[in-house]
């Protein structure tokens, strides 16, 4: 375990079940993988949770910060608040004292104080948010899902370009398969924003294997699936909304019965194992890719295992320079 | 059970099985639900299937077409081809010798010589396909199901009061909640063209409830769910994705463990009511809405349950006169 003294930024306040959670992550993250972390917050509220515990005091420090974002705030109001805890994460990546800032708060709020105080990369039109899925063979990439309703073709070429940096940096993919969703695989399907990302997609040197279809997000077909933030949120509330009828309906159906009662009870692990493959928390956060510095938005629901991937994610999209990666090949294409 | 002479016309050569489940749903449809059934075909492959059976031969015939559209045939080439069993399926409503068509054939083919035969209802600028899908409290619709990759607001609003009749006249549904899919359900949301749709839509006398998300396809806030084709087909495969995806790792969660297996063998029931209700067969097809005359387009893979379901959709928009419904409710709108 090698350990970083670069500190990882993390908004302690934000996130539905906020500070526990972000405090533990952090803790995990410090002792367990060796990260070191920046807590933004409130020090009456941090400090209780840290008392008695034994911890590297040079690598888990708490920031004070009297002012917090509400999960439910507008992004506006958040950016009327400069002292919050989310504010300074994002501020103390703009100044170096931190290599990237994490947080689980509003994620309307969490964009638009990143991009304030980070900035886009020259060239990046709008940033997107890049999101980790499981899939049959490893994880797999969408983008955007949901900085963006509506996207241009060449927004859709600069976030497969950055999606592919960030799968080499952070998943060591070497030559990550990269598609456009739409409505089939033939050509002559799609709308005219994908007609047109295909065409600019296909200049570029990226390995790109053309359309995929809504089911590739789960086949091992493709690696990073690139589309506008409308049609993204569109498909990962379907596969949520389908993920939950479907635990939902087992259990009426095995609520009705005492011998299906019986046979769920033995087949438990099989439904943990499930869990655990569908679990969000093992991918961490989601990056906002472009820009000038790393940004990852954690669930508001994340707990410490998921916070503490999110740092892990962080810490990689640092250690790799992702910044600089994304800077060159959006150079290369724009060259 | 009443017995209907009023015919429903099938295309007995389409569909990836055909023509098997297409002549025991038939057979199904006549002697259990008391339907007419005229089966377009092979005389050669029809037949065989019928001989010995015991049916009563005046609502179930047989009319010999000596050409087929094969499952991978192009639109185009469909069109050319008049005397195929899905052409004389369709013809035949139009000439009055049956009241509604059904064809498990080439979706886009069944779109294209439905549209021809049957010609679009006064007013309606594109039809739309409306899918039924299992929810919980009831059948969910969504229109467009990939009809239309590219949607105006006016047609999106013409596809939520057509699904309005259609929910009316074959699920007796009330006063249907209508929405509009959108990347969340704020004011503000959205793209250009569902904030235009909402507005138009606002405006007819159908009970809109606003926008809805990927994931209310299965809650319980909506019975209509109104979008354009790209995103119908994007959030349709991801459902399915999803649903196939929890399966397969059930599997091999439950493989891996004897116990598991064990567990997984007491609680079949559970899983199979499960399929059950997840089981697109028990909706039958989905209609081409917008034509002069009922096309019911069933899934390629088809068996003969859902044959029977999709000649039950059929006989039902018959007999509801749908199509005078939708003309009627779309006079009202431009009036």
């Amino acid at each position: 375990m090698t350990q970083n003294t670069a500190f990882i930024a993390l908004d302690a306040m934000g996130g539905d079940h906020a500070p526990e959670p972000m405090v533990q992550g952090a803790l995990d993250a410090v002792r367990l993988d060796g990260r070191a972390v920046l807590l933004f917050g409130r020090r009456e509220s941090l400090e209780p949770l840290l008392k008695g515990v034994d911890y590297p005091v040079d690598r888990l420090k708490v920031v004070h910060c009297p002012d917090l974002v509400p999960m439910n705030a507008k992004p506006a109001r958040a950016m009327r608040q400069s002292e919050s805890s989310m504010a300074r994460c994002f501020k103390a990546v703009k100044e170096g004292d931190a290599v990237a800032g994490v947080s689980a708060g509003n994620s309307g709020a969490t964009m638009a104080l990143a991009l304030r105080y980070l900035g886009r990369i020259s060239g990046v039109t709008r940033p997107a948010i890049c999101l980790t899925m499981p899939g049959i063979g490893g994880p797999r990439l969408l983008l955007d899902a949901g900085a963006n309703a509506s996207c241009t073709a060449e927004m859709l070429a600069q976030f497969a370009l950055m999606a592919d940096c960030y799968a080499r940096a952070v998943f060591a993919m070497d030559s990550p398969r990269v598609a456009v969703l739409s409505n089939g695989e033939e050509e002559g399907k799609g709308t005219e924003l994908t007609k047109a990302a295909f065409e600019h997609i296909s200049q570029t040197p990226l390995n790109f294997v053309g359309y995929c279809e809504g089911r590739d997000l789960f086949t091992d077909a493709v690696d990073v699936i690139v589309t506008d933030g409308f049609t993204g949120n569109v498909a990962l509330k379907t596969l949520e909304g389908t993920a939950r009828f479907i635990v939902a309906q087992l259990k009426v159906e095995i609520g009705g019965s005492l011998l299906a009662m019986a046979g769920a009870m033995l087949a438990k692990g099989a439904f943990e194992g499930l869990k655990e493959t569908l679990d969000p928390s093992q991918y961490g956060g989601a990056p906002l890719l472009g820009l000038n510095g790393p940004a990852i938005i954690a669930h508001g629901s994340s707990d410490a295992l998921a916070i503490r991937s999110a740092i892990r994610v962080a810490q990689r999209c640092a250690e790799q320079d992702l910044t600089v990666q994304i800077e060159s090949a959006l150079s290369q294409l724009t060259a």
